[in-house]
């Protein structure tokens, strides 16, 4: 199967109540793709960066497997920047700076090689773009999965509203799915979404976890309780590259299967909120997810073997 | 088994934003008793109420097997109440009025009969009364579990830690556990409230579900996403009265029975925030909680069979 990622690839100026890294290496299509790149090796980027993003981080990610046929590199510009700042309690942030730089005409080209891609990956970006991506695909897609936010909400409503119109799963958070759907019952939420188009839903809590919907059915995954997060950054982008990396790896789309793609995203972010941006999800291993899988079962697991008489 | 149950029994006016109910009654130790008794028919409860307490609420109590022995009725005097109007989103509530009435003070006896109880149920109460109950036993208990809230954190904390050292399970909610520890991670927060005495903690999350902690154990049960809910008030004392009147049934104090107990006590808990007061707790048929499990299950479980290769 092949994976097509589109969003950022971007730097990150992050402050957190645990210290602080300055234009570190981020964007949802770093996090995306890192992430996918566990699971399987045939991942096709589509981004944009400036002519001052490091070589090192690009050579890093083609050993991983990852294509960047599709990454283009502007000359003479650079690369989207974001700057933030997370409250005491980790449960809000304030954007300090964003400078769109080459994200500001940024005019997705499919290579032809890309454009039969099977399972396709829409990280956080402006709904025109990613629309513009669907459209170039000659071969319909097995699944189309879309991540978004309230920005989008607020000033492009109708542009994500055609985008969602076109996808097979919506990732969100809890405070986006009220707001998109105007319901405070997030089952009532997920009522209405997903008759914008998707027929899963998936709700990121954050530390709370994550909720699956689709028909009558739902699925709830913990987040793993952790000692410490360091940075919360990428958390929902790493979630979606490892929701659609296990997908793809399987190739199976039954909700059984979907359930345990959601776990299996649920503990990579776990695993890149420990340390500042990229660092984690850069350095795992095999072994390191298959551990974690293993603590999310003794989490989450309780045989209800016998009820009441 | 024995369940010894402690706590108030009292009249609440709720406001909600889907209603109003005017002094309807309420109370931890209500809520809890009634839980306990779709599990356990030997439950002993201790409280105190005015002459203003409906006797066909006593008499009810009395048919689902809720010995009222412990019970002191005062003549002339107010039952506790409290009235409190939950916000918009249903996350905070504000108090509007607290009448200690009878509870001003509230010196509970425990009737012969009771001082053998084999599981307790200490309900949200002055941890000094607490304490007294405690003191009264005279064969030491299977499990004694507390139920507390920061409002003792405020004004009692030596009291309350000195209870707090004398039982097994104590259960508050994450802010609760933040404020009591010191600690914003809940894994480092539970570390240390597990030093102050109980073997297990129970941090109850509300619509984000409950975590048990145990030694270097952690399980999570989620809440169950519902269509509406309706009022809030007493979902911690019915989830109390779940998981004692659950483990009590079982006399299992396994860990893996302890999850299947937490389980019990979520189920109960989503069933009562979906009328107002009591109303829910008071009317379910084994039937209906046995299919609360079923649904809880489903929201659950996933087979996690193949790893990553």
């Amino acid at each position: 199967m092949s994976i097509l990622t589109v969003g950022t690839v971007a730097f990150d100026s992050i402050e957190t109540p645990f210290g602080k890294a300055d234009r570190i290496v981020g964007g949802a299509c770093t996090y995306i793709s890192w992430a996918a790149s566990y699971f399987h090796k045939d991942i096709r980027l589509v981004a944009v960066v400036g002519d001052d993003f490091p070589q090192f981080e690009l050579d890093a990610m083609r050993s991983q497997g990852i294509n960047l046929d599709g990454l283009q590199i502007k000359e003479g510009e650079k690369s989207f920047f974001w700057a933030g700042k997370y409250h005491e309690n980790m449960n809000g942030r304030d954007t300090l700076a964003t400078e769109l730089n080459v994200l500001a005409d940024f005019d997705p080209v499919l290579p032809d090689s890309y454009k039969d891609s099977q399972y396709i990956m829409l990280g956080n970006l402006t709904p025109s773009i990613q629309m513009k991506v669907i459209e170039q695909l000659t071969v319909k897609p097995k699944l189309i999965v879309l991540d978004t936010m309230n920005f989008w909400m607020d000033i492009a409503l109708d542009d994500l509203k055609a985008v969602i119109k076109k996808i097979d799963v919506l990732t969100i958070n809890d405070e986006e799915a009220r707001q998109l759907s105007g319901e405070h019952s997030l089952v009532k939420a997920a009522r209405v979404i997903r008759e914008m188009g998707p027929k899963y839903l998936v709700i990121k809590k954050g530390e709370h976890g994550a909720l699956l919907f689709h028909g009558e059915e739902i699925f709830f995954a913990p987040a793993l309780p952790l000692e410490q997060v360091f940075d919360p950054t990428g958390a929902g982008d790493t979630f979606a590259g490892g929701f659609i990396g296990y997908l793809a790896s399987t190739d199976d789309l039954s909700f059984e299967n979907m359930k345990r793609a959601v776990v299996y995203g649920s503990a990579l972010a776990s695993c890149t909120v420990e340390k500042f941006g990229i660092e984690k999800i850069k350095s795992l291993s095999i072994d390191d997810i298959n551990d974690r899988i293993r603590t999310f079962e003794k989490l989450m697991t309780v045989n209800m073997e016998s009820l009441v008489k």
